[in-house]
């Protein structure tokens, strides 16, 4: 086989139909040559296409490397049907094929007979080991880490570092960092392989560790522990306890799945919705409506309190008015929604914090008065030029078209305000800001863009 | 120095201070022993708090791996206002530390008179290879690669790769994959360090190379790049031209940039406006008014439609229907918005494309249908309780109360197909999806809540 380029859908879907032939026709050793063609990762995605019919026979004819590989990708009702159907031996063989932080992602998702099954079949070593990281708090870094990494002393040379790396890498993550520390397993340092392969084989680790090492703790969220990678470029992260004692390590494939997580979530909420488990083409209509009726039906009971001021002036004040009410909410919940996005994506990044706030709210007054003023113009002569000339309704005075547009300049105003606000606010009350976005600010700024448009028309008319 | 934790802006800013009196007191050699102590991503952020006036003498202090490492991290005008300072020497020492697609990253954000003096000061060799990697399109695998790779022979032993790499791992992005190309640079397998490492030193390349290989053409759009990192968990890709001749690669950590940026731009452009430059607190008020300003008044103009509606119907129908007209278009928004937002990240993450559409609408009428029934059956209730009943609102019928919840009804499974739809079609004009979001949705589907609204109404009252 030669260098290829990814395959498309189609070509996947293709090969899992060539495999499901060959195993109903019993050609098993045709079926792992046609298998052994392809990468681990191609392997799990052909897998995707075969039919449930034909999974459990197909994954039980795959190496245990193969069968490892492919395991990780399927989403939990899969790896639950295939663990059911493995034998003791396979799914010990599988799990040894695993690194430690994996296991633990597969036994947070599977019920407990699942797990009492893995655990009966991991090592007695690995058995310690995932149930001390099943310790550590869900979103922290010792939940994502892996207690599978290098370890030297200062004392040791090169020569010694690579020996034990020939010798161990097979079993660990990542050789690519490795850990110096005391006796005691207190963090000193780290030596790249890079470092180690460009030095004399008799230096000492003492002499070439960096010193200058960036750790998080294991009770660290681990969303700020990918952002760390992001920020400099690591390819591993080591995790210390209270005591600075190496405990583990996270690595960059986790950071990302962290990093990406994190930012669906982010949109989610933002969006009014609760964060999808699963890619959207396999979620069930149910589980799509429940997470998206809880904030309509929020959201539109709270629209009440338009209705409420809508229902207050409309006997009060020209019918007019009411034309201009749609324009008026949805400038306001694009404005507000504006700030808020901006802010709860900076919050997220580190970039602005709580202690920003009279920087931001400086910025935000600015912007809102430019934007306000700049719409507020436009709806000045959008409403004499369509509603007054062009339309010709005479109860659109010049009156009513200084009403709309003052009332346009202080609606996006106070719109850029509580939307910028209102992230801050969710992060001292240890909430997440991401749930402060376009709809709850619209809700929010629709009631008060009513408010000051007939208190403004009021006055003027 | 000893492992440490990442510093907080407050100590960020004590250190500062205490480089710029060192400084001001021409104390040059504390000022170096000083900076000695940290790692450079953290001298990097402590000169992010150095004021202008030191920021120049301090940066000529550093040493070229520092400075190198510094500079990389600094904004477009502190990038100007430093090659201006520098001597060609230093410019060339820096230029010299530096990996190639940093360079070009550089020369792609500096006016050209900048570009004349870093392509002036770098050496022949490296002169001919930014000219070629900046001849590819900016979103390009091309634009983010970097030709600084290392690259074997198949008929090349362990032995020899791992001699060839401590000669010249110093000067290569990644040691930790290695390419193993034919004569004419077609790209054969590859190999990784760990692999070099645990293999006896006799072995050649061929018989330990890994020959599935996905690879990427120069072409191919960044973001699709960035997204094989993310699926397989590279720490770099090969990127090859049209004849499946090796011509780079791409690192881990220009593809965490690439996904950063690519989120940052969707949110942006989700919440109506365009993407940010710069970090929220840099930006200056003029461009952030100029990112926000076209989508309000774009936006704002489109309301007129609901404006021309609500104006028709208005004469025709009792104006009590008027109360629920806020209600009804936040909710037809919200509806909408999470249709759009679930579909554009969909798309973008590659979970689903235009030829799902049968799929998706299936699915989204089903669960249109069971949100607007809820919803709609929610707002009978509120209208009967809080109208009817509580305010005793005597123009609030039975009657009323269905048609709102008609209305709901119909206008939440209008939006859910607005929602997904328009993303869908933006992907068929080749526009980017992001651009479909509640914004945009919420103007059309007011409009058409409006429409429907009003000819329930008009049917039952």
């Amino acid at each position: 086989m030669s260098v290829f380029k990814e395959m498309d859908r189609d070509a996947l879907a293709a090969v899992a139909k060539e495999w499901e032939t060959a195993i109903a026709e019993r050609r098993y050793a045709d079926f792992r040559v046609e298998v052994s063609r392809y990468h681990e990762s191609e392997i799990a995605e052909i897998f995707e296409c075969i039919s449930e019919e034909y999974e459990s026979r197909a994954f039980r004819l795959l190496t245990k490397e193969q069968a490892a590989e492919v395991f990780l990708t399927f989403d939990p009702d899969r790896m639950e049907r295939i663990i059911s159907i493995v034998s003791d031996a396979e799914l010990a063989n599988m799990l040894e094929e695993m690194y430690l932080d994996d296991t633990v992602d597969i036994i947070e998702e599977m019920p407990a007979y699942v797990v009492k099954r893995i655990m009966r079949n991991s090592t007695k070593e690995d058995r310690a080991s995932l149930a001390r990281l099943l310790r550590y708090p869900k979103d922290s870094a010792g939940a994502i880490m892996t207690t599978e990494y290098v370890r030297f002393r200062p004392e040791q040379t090169v020569e010694d570092a690579l020996t034990h790396i020939r010798r161990v890498a097979i079993d660990k993550e990542t050789i690519y960092t490795a850990y110096v520390t005391d006796k005691e397993r207190h963090l000193l340092g780290i030596v790249t392989a890079k470092q180690l392969l460009i030095s004399p084989t008799d230096t000492l680790l003492a002499d070439i560790m960096e010193e200058h090492v960036i750790s998080v703790t294991t009770a660290e969220d681990k969303e700020a522990v990918a952002m760390k990678f992001d920020k400099y470029g690591f390819l591993a992260l080591p995790v210390v306890d209270a005591e600075n004692r190496l405990v583990g390590i996270v690595t960059v494939d986790d950071a990302m799945d962290v990093l990406r997580e994190e930012v669906e979530e982010d949109i989610a909420k933002m969006a009014g919705m609760s964060p999808a488990e699963v890619p959207y083409l396999k979620a069930s209509v149910r589980s799509l409506f429940l997470s998206r009726v809880p904030w309509l039906l929020l959201l539109m009971i709270s629209a009440t309190f338009s209705s409420t001021i809508l229902n207050f002036f409309e006997a009060a004040l020209p019918a007019v008015l009411v034309l201009f009410v749609p324009m008026l909410m949805d400038t306001g919940g694009n404005s507000g929604g504006q700030a808020s996005v901006t802010l709860i994506r900076g919050l997220s990044l580190g970039e602005v914090s709580g202690r920003d706030t009279l920087r931001i709210l400086y910025k935000e007054v600015c912007v809102g008065l430019l934007c306000g003023l700049a719409v507020g113009a436009a709806a000045f002569l959008k409403v004499m030029l369509i509603d007054h000339f062009l339309m010709a309704n005479p109860a659109v005075t010049v009156s009513v078209a200084l009403a709309v547009a003052l009332a346009m300049l202080v609606t996006v105003l106070i719109a850029k305000l509580i939307g910028c606000l209102l992230p801050l606010l969710a992060v001292r009350l240890h909430l997440d800001p991401a749930v402060m976005a376009s709809p709850f600010i619209t809700t929010i700024v629709d009631a008060l863009a009513l408010l000051m448009y007939f208190f403004i028309a009021s006055t003027l008319l």
